[in-house]
């Protein structure tokens, strides 16, 4: 069977679900997995592993910061040409893309499917280290050591490599693919990226589903999509002479005060809810009582209901730290006040286990020997599942210590070629 | 009786005062005011009062930040050359200055006093403001309000007035003064000017007195200084993902725990004993739980048995901190640890109120019809003390809220003339 052969058959498969508006029957994983096409491409993948490791080292040396994500966009349109999409771009919000045509793209002699379905494929391009941080790759075996290797920007080569192969052979799909490299998933980016593709850009109206790699498990399928709410607090106060006003209220103390209670708070394991401090920041001098000092709070939960009791404590914790430092201390130049302000508000939600997108994931990843585990998460998926697009966060390979400076990934050579392998037949099933 | 004839006089009773080795008795202080010299002095002061305001607008406009007082230092630099002084220069340090040549200098032909005493008057170009921060001078009624107005580019201003003042009234001293305009005195920069001028500079075997024009009251004189201890204290953990690594130990969690504890101190009001939580920064982002956050912390008392054992507890919180926060979440990716870095250490001690020095500027202060009042700060004049140099601060005129904001000096006619007429009998005085 020829990769011709392999289109027909997906065509195939692809027609008879949309008459019966069935769920993919499994054998369809099964079928994509051992025709003869994929068995190319993975050959393929294996003969492009070198090709790989140079791309996610190259890339991840290139700082991402948050907001400043530009010079590796740049670089990662660059490789998006080379693998030969076609309408290669930067969009207005900064995310880099292009497409790959599906059949009826190739079917209609001016090659555009302007007006069809397209299974969005993203891997973010932001990391969460800020501009100074020493990106350099430190190879420890097979593992890469460097802040942002893994998250998320081992997808971002693992998305390179999966294009070629699919180029190398041939295959077809029936729809057109979009492969973004977006800007803005990581803290105050709060998304920004898919928001503006699913919102505003040129492909809004027809994305009609969504893959984001940007998770570490193979057998992993986030379907669920985390709510979180982000707070920027701002205690502000008089301010004044470290010794001459000594007495009056300190904003740092509010703070500190307000960041000990929150820390003592008790969450529950399940339905798993979290906090963090995330940036402290304020003053301008040691021996000067602050004006002005603020924290940056990240507050998320599988439950609706937990977060929003969660945010409730950590309001109340803000007012009562204020209130007791200003009868702590003097006010006669003036109160602590806190400025809360919502800086992060992403939608929970979820994309059905018995819905198409997750089936066929579920198969493929069945297919490959592992076991499906659905979870949820907090991801460039949430913005879909909000807008009640059918959205899956995926794999990208193992890797550990996300958001630390010593964060790494694995790419021992087997492995990394079956979670290329895995991501592949997921895209591959969703663009049928 | 001219200039020159109250030259002698300051002269007769200079060369009295060194035969007996006696205090200088309060008689100088009345002559000196009640001179024609001085009164014309006054006269060009009441004159020079639109000058001097345009002036202390004027420096207050330049920034000058802890380590950025260059902009602020060349400017007066050009001023100190503009009121006639000597050898006007900046120093390696930054400090800018000029020679007021005494009567040994003007006896001699070559107009040089090499080796004779010399009384430094400084007062300091830094303010504690951040770059960015808007220093446009508000007027209102008599008040200018801006951030550093008062502290200390108030004794910039009343210093060239001063200056001036002396030339118009060809006013003369026995030793040669040195007028400086100096760096470093606020925060980290932990009296680096005066350190430079009184330990490497040209100057510095010839400095034998030193006043700084540094506080408020004219009636106070600061000739205790206030010890203080400078701290900053690195909080570093293991970070990681917010969500993902929810559990580990957070180092924010301790710092605020710190704060908390810290700003729950008592400490006593007699000897007075402070301590302020002055700057706040760390983490990178606000889904990632930090790697590091630290605080810079002041804390004085005019008696170092009292400070001493306010660093002790401090240190002790800060390991109890740790400690608990190492207790109440996962060590497995690593322990929180701090690290306590002294970044200032000003020595406290005296200038006895028995010392000349003490005891002329008292009679100035008498002479005015003020109260005398003796206090400890922490100013320049620490550095000659620990040195024992005899130094004064004195004051430069009404000013509130130093280190705050909303800072503001009174520049009233008749009372800022007043406080530059007791500060020019004082450096009088001291110069004879």
């Amino acid at each position: 069977m020829n990769s011709r052969r392999f289109l027909l058959t997906l065509c195939v498969i692809a027609a008879s679900i949309a008459a019966a508006r069935a769920q993919p029957p499994p054998a369809s994983a099964d079928a994509i997995v051992r025709s003869p096409g994929f068995v190319a491409a993975s050959d393929f993948l294996a003969r492009d592993y070198d090709q790989f490791v140079r791309e996610l080292i190259s890339l991840t040396e290139i700082p991402a910061p948050p907001f400043k994500e530009q010079a590796r966009a740049a670089s990662f349109l660059q490789s998006l040409r080379a693998s030969g999409l076609t309408d290669v771009e930067m969009d207005a919000e900064g995310n880099v893309m292009g497409v790959r045509r599906g059949m009826s793209a190739v079917a209609s002699a001016g090659g555009a499917s302007a007006n069809g379905p397209i299974l969005a494929v993203l891997a973010h391009l932001d990391t969460v280290f800020p501009e100074g941080t020493d990106v350099h790759v430190k190879r420890d075996g097979t593992k890469l050591r460097a802040p942002g290797v893994g998250d998320d920007t081992r997808a971002l080569a693992l998305m390179l490599m999966i294009i070629r192969a699919m180029n190398a052979a041939h295959l077809q799909t029936v729809n057109d693919i979009l492969f973004v490299g977006n800007v803005g998933e990581e803290g105050e980016g709060d998304l920004r990226g898919a928001k503006f593709l699913l919102l505003k850009g040129k492909y809004k109206d027809r994305i009609k589903s969504f893959i984001s790699i940007d998770g570490g498990d193979q057998g992993n399928i986030t379907n669920g999509a985390l709510g979180s709410k982000r707070y920027r607090v701002t205690f502000k106060g008089p301010g004044g002479h470290s010794y001459g006003a000594f007495g009056l209220v300190n904003p740092a103390f509010a703070m500190g005060s307000a960041i000990a209670k929150f820390s003592s708070l008790k969450v529950p394991a399940n339905p798993k809810t979290t906090f963090n401090v995330g940036v402290v920041r304020g003053g301008t001098s040691v021996n000067a009582i602050p004006t002005e000092v603020s924290m940056d709070v990240d507050m998320r939960s599988e439950s609706p209901d937990a977060l929003n009791k969660l945010v409730a404590e950590f309001q109340a914790i803000v007012r009562e730290a204020v209130k007791e430092e200003n009868a702590a201390r003097s006010t006669k130049e003036g109160k602590i006040e806190a400025d809360v302000k919502l800086i992060g508000d992403r939608p929970s939600g979820e994309t059905p286990v018995n819905a198409p997108l997750v089936q066929s994931a579920t198969a493929v990843v069945k297919t490959f020997a592992l076991t499906p585990q659905y979870s949820i998460s907090s991801t460039d998926s949430n913005v879909p599942i909000s807008l009640g697009i059918p959205a899956i966060t995926i794999g990208r390979g193992a890797s550990e210590r996300s958001h630390a400076l010593d964060e790494w990934t694995d790419v021992e050579k087997a492995s990394a070629v079956k979670a290329a392998q895995v991501a592949l037949a997921i895209v591959l099933a969703a663009a049928q």
